[in-house]
C-alpha cells in the first residue's frame, strides 16, 4: 500500500456522528499525530466557524484539535473568492449562510450587503425566510455571480432529516434559472484549495469519508486517491453498484493501517 | 367557428397586467355578459381570496365581478382535497401559503396544523421561513401526500422576477425527494374541477390565456380548446416551435369575436 503523507478528513459520520463517538476515529487521529502525518479536517457544513469545529472536537470528543485544520465550505468559498474570482476586499456580496460562512467572508475582507452585490453566496441558514431568497432572486438574475457552499439536499437533526444547502440553492436555481458554481464536496474545488494548505502533494493524499456521493466523488473528481469507512451514511451495496470505487474502503478506521 | 357556451380566463397577462389595462380585455368580458355566455376567471395565483379578486377586478379594472366568478388554485386545491382525496372535515393539514389559500382551506373545515398533518399543501407565501420549510419537509418524509397549488416558478413584482410557488417547491422537492400533486395550471386538475362550476361542456368551452407553458398546456392536457393572447408572456416565435399549437391564437381579445 501507498504511503500518504496528507489527510483530507471528513468530519460528521467518519469522525463522530453529531454528539455521538465513532468507532475507531479517534485513534486514527491519534496514529497520524504519532507518524507526524499532516492533516486537515474538511467539512461541508458552513455553519460553523473553524474554532468552533475545533472546539466541538476537542471537547466532546475528546481529539484535541487547532482551528488550522479545520477547513470548512465557507473557508473554501472565502478562498474562491479571492483566488479564482480575484474579488478585491471590500467587494460587495450577498450572503444567505449562518455564522460559519458569514464570518470566513466578513474575515476575507468581504462587504456582506444586499445592495448590489457582485457575488450572491448561498449556504445552509436555518433562519432563512422569502425576503432574503428574493434579494439573493433579484440579484443573480441582474448579473451577479452565484455560488453555492454545498448542496448537500438534507442535514439531520433531533427531529430527522431537514433541508440541506442543497434545498435552499433549489429554490434559487429555480427562481433564477441559473446554476450556481459548487464549492463543497462532491466538487474538486474545495479539494484543490483544501490541498493549498497541506504540505502533501496530490499524489500523496488521502481523502477519507463516509459518504460516496460527496467525499468520493470530490477525490474522485479531484484525483486524490479515497478512502470509504462504512461508518455513516454509504452502504456496500451503494457503493458496489458504483463503476468508480474508492480507492480504499474500510468497516472502520481501525482496520486502517498508516 | 365553434360557438363555446363556456370560457375559463386567465386574469394576469389576459384581463390586466397587475394594475395596468389590458386592450380589450373589458369589451371582451362585456360581449360575454351581453350573450349570455357562462364564464369564470381562472388564476394560479393562490394568494388572493376569490372576493379580493372580484373586488379587484371591480374597482381597479372597472369589470363588475362577483366571488362566484372567481376560482383560483387555491380554491381547486380545496375542492381536489374533499373531491379527489375524500378528505372529511376536520382532517389536519399543513399549509405554506398566504390569505388566499388558507381561508380556502378552513372554509373547507380543514385544521391547519403543522402537527401530524395528513397533506402538507405549499403554495406562494412571502411570508415563508426556514422553520415552515422544515415542518413541511418532515410531515412528507413521514408519509404525508404532497399537494402544490402551482409550480410557476416566478411572479412578477415592482423589483423584478421573484420567487414564485414552483420555487418554494423546488426546495421541498428536493429536501423530500416526493413530487407533489400540482393543482394549477399547467395540470389538467384545475381545469376539471373549475368545470365543475360551469355548465358548459368540456367540448363547448374555451380556455383564454397568455401563457402558453401554463394556460394553453392546461386546456391541452384536459383536452379543451384554447385561445392564445398576445398580450402577455408568451410570444410568437416561442409558440411557433411548439409542435401542439393553441386552437386560436389572437393580438389581443379585441380580434375575438363570440
Amino acid at each position: 500500500m501507498k504511503k500518504y503523507t496528507g489527510y483530507l478528513i471528513d468530519l460528521d459520520g467518519t469522525i463522530y456522528q453529531g454528539n455521538n463517538k465513532v468507532d475507531g476515529a479517534k485513534e486514527f487521529i491519534e496514529r497520524l499525530k504519532i507518524h507526524n502525518i499532516d492533516y486537515l479536517f474538511l467539512t461541508n457544513n458552513s455553519t460553523k466557524t473553524a474554532p468552533m469545529v475545533a472546539e466541538f472536537l476537542t471537547q466532546v470528543h475528546g481529539i484535541p484539535t487547532l482551528p488550522n485544520q479545520v477547513y470548512t465550505s465557507a473557508m473554501a468559498t472565502a478562498d474562491y473568492l479571492i483566488n479564482t474570482l480575484k474579488l478585491t476586499k471590500g467587494s460587495r456580496v450577498y450572503v444567505i449562510g449562518e455564522i460559519g460562512l458569514k464570518s470566513a467572508l466578513s474575515n476575507a475582507g468581504f462587504q456582506l450587503t444586499a445592495k448590489e452585490p457582485e457575488v450572491v453566496i448561498v449556504g445552509l441558514d436555518t433562519q432563512v425566510n422569502y425576503q432574503m431568497f428574493e434579494d439573493a432572486t433579484l440579484a443573480i438574475r441582474r448579473g451577479a455571480k452565484y455560488i453555492a457552499t454545498n448542496l448537500d439536499t438534507n442535514i439531520p437533526n433531533e427531529r430527522g432529516l431537514i433541508p440541506g444547502a442543497g434545498a435552499l440553492n433549489a429554490l434559487i436555481i429555480t427562481a433564477t434559472n441559473v446554476q450556481p458554481i459548487e464549492i463543497g464536496k462532491p466538487s474538486s474545488q474545495i479539494i484543490e484549495l483544501a490541498m493549498q494548505r497541506l504540505v502533501s502533494s496530490f499524489e500523496q493524499t488521502l481523502i477519507v469519508g463516509d459518504n460516496y456521493a460527496t467525499d468520493i466523488l470530490a477525490g474522485i473528481n479531484a484525483h486524490v486517491d479515497t478512502l470509504l469507512t462504512y461508518t455513516g451514511i454509504s452502504t456496500k451495496s451503494q457503493v458496489a453498484k458504483q463503476t468508480k470505487k474508492p480507492t480504499y474502503e474500510v468497516d472502520s478506521l481501525n482496520d486502517w493501517y498508516i
